[in-house]
C-alpha cells in the first residue's frame, strides 16, 4: 500500500518538473508542450524500470489514477505559476522530491522481482534519472546527471542504504522513509554547499 | 483482419514518411541512411505501444510483410524522388495519413488489452507521434509536435471521438473508418487555415 | 555456453568503448560520467534486443556477471588511460570487437525465440549498433552509423552469413565465429581501405 503512494507522489512530483522546466522555455508556450513534458518527465523512469523487469501492463495504462496525478500536476503548475517565479529553485526541489521517491520504489519493486541486489540499486537510480534526462533533453538542458553535481550519486547512496537496511531485517515502512530521506538531503546538502564529484584530469 | 491492414497501411506510409525526410538531410544520403530513417520511422511508434502493453513478438519480428511494407515504402520513396519536389509537402501528406492510421490502431490494441479509455486515447496519440518524433530528431529538425500546430491534438481529438463512439455501440468498423478520417481532416484543415494552438503567456 | 561468453565478451568490450569515448570529453572527466556512459553503451543494445523480444528479466538484471564485466572493462579504461593515447584508433577498435560479438549474438537469441530470419539480422544488427548510438549521441558526435562509412552494413553482411550457413545446416560453433569474423574483418579491411557506401545525389 505505501509503495503505491511513493510511486503516486514521485509521479505528481516530477509531473510539476517537467511542466516547470517546459514552462521556462518559450517554445513549450502551449498547453500541450507543458502537458506533453509533465507526463514524459513523470512517466519516463517508471516506464524503463517496468519495461526492464517485464512487469505488464505499465502502471499507468492499468490505473487512471497516475494520469490523474500527472494532471493535477500540470494544472498546478500552471496555475500557480506566478507564485512560482524562481522556476530554477521550484524545478530543483520538485525533482529532488521525485529522484527521492522513485530511486527506493524503483529498488524495491526491482528485488520484488528477484533482481540481484547490486542490479537493483542501479535500476532504482535509472528509474528516478530517466524521466529528468529526457526533460532536460527535451528543453535542451544538459541533463542534470551530467552536470558534476551530486545527483545519481545521491540515489546510488540512498538505495545502497535500503539494500543494506534491509538485509539487518529492519522494517520496510522504516526503511523506505530512511531511503528517500538519505537521497533528498544528500543532494540538498550538496547543492547548499556546492559539492561536486571529483575531477579525473586526462594527464594524472 | 481490417486491424491488420490499418497496421500495415501505417507503418508503408511512415517508412515513405522517414525516407523523404532523410532524403532532405544532405547527411543522409547514402542508402542505409534512406533505409534506416525510414525503417525506424515506421516501427517506432508500433514498438514503443507493443513494449507498453507487453504484447511479444512485437509484429515486425513475427511477421516478414512489415519489413516488406517498410522496403516498398523506401524503394518508391527512392524511385519516384524526382516527382516528389516539393519533399515538405509530401511528407506532411505520408506523415499525417500515418498519424491518422496508427493513432485508431494504438486506440484499438489498447482496449484490447484491458487498459482504460483513457491511457488508451494517450498511448494511442503516443504511438502515431513517436516515430515521427525520432525521425524529426534523427534530421535535426524540432519535432512537428513542438512547433505549436495542431498535430497531437488531431490524433486526440480522434481517440476520443473513437472511444465515445465505442461506447456508444457503433460498428468497429465504421468507428476505425471515421476515428481515421477524424485525424486527418482535423490535420489537414488547420494546416490549411493555419490554426495553432492557445499561447499562454508568461505573465497572462 | 558459448553464447553466455559471446554476451560478457561483447558487454566488456563495449564498456570500455564508452568508457573511453567519455575520456575524450571533458564534461565527462568525473568518475560518473565515465561509468555511467560505459554502462549505456554496454547494456544499450542487449536490453533493446531483449525488450523486443520480449525475454525477461534482461541479462544485466538478472547475473550479476554483466555488472563485473562492465566496472572491470570501465576500470581498466581509466587504469590504463595513460597507454590509451590514441582514443580514437581504441576506441574503434573495441567497438568493432563489440558489433562484432553483438551481432551475432543478436541474431541467434532473435531465431531461438521464433523471429523470422530477415527481421532476426536486422535487430542482430540493432542490437549491436544500438549501444554504440547513444553513446555516441551522450558525447555529442555524429553516430558512427551515419557517417557514411561501412559499419551497420558489416553488421547485415555477418548476419546474412550467419543465417545462410545455418541453414545449410553448419555446426552452431563454427558458425558463430565465421559470423564474428565476418563482421570484424569487412568493418576494419573498409576503415583501412576508406570504402564508403555509395552516394544517392538527389539530381540523378
Amino acid at each position: 500500500m505505501m509503495i503505491y503512494w511513493i510511486d503516486i507522489i514521485g509521479t505528481f512530483t516530477f509531473a510539476i518538473s517537467g511542466a516547470l522546466a517546459a514552462w521556462d522555455k518559450k517554445m513549450y508556450h502551449d498547453l500541450f508542450g507543458v502537458f506533453f513534458t509533465g507526463f514524459i518527465t513523470a512517466i519516463g523512469g517508471g516506464t524503463l524500470r517496468d519495461v526492464t523487469l517485464g512487469v505488464h501492463p505499465i502502471a499507468w495504462v492499468k490505473d487512471a489514477y497516475y494520469i490523474l496525478a500527472i494532471s493535477t500536476g500540470v494544472l498546478l503548475t500552471i496555475f500557480f505559476r506566478k507564485r512560482l517565479q524562481q522556476y530554477r529553485k521550484s524545478l530543483l526541489l520538485f525533482d529532488t522530491i521525485g529522484i527521492g521517491f522513485y530511486t527506493i520504489l524503483g529498488v524495491e519493486k526491482s528485488l520484488q522481482f528477484g533482481v540481484n541486489p547490486l542490479a537493483a540499486v542501479i535500476l532504482g537510480m535509472m528509474s528516478a534519472i530517466f524521466g529528468g534526462v529526457i526533460r532536460d533533453m527535451m528543453v535542451n538542458e544538459i541533463p542534470l546527471i551530467f552536470s558534476r553535481q551530486i545527483y545519481a550519486t545521491a540515489c546510488l547512496a540512498g538505495g545502497v542504504i535500503f539494500v543494506l537496511l534491509r538485509q539487518l531485517g529492519v522494517p520496510e515502512n522504516v526503511n523506505e522513509i530512511v531511503g528517500i530521506i538519505t537521497v533528498i538531503s544528500i543532494r540538498i546538502i550538496s547543492l547548499k554547499r556546492g559539492w561536486s564529484l571529483p575531477h579525473l584530469s586526462r594527464n594524472s
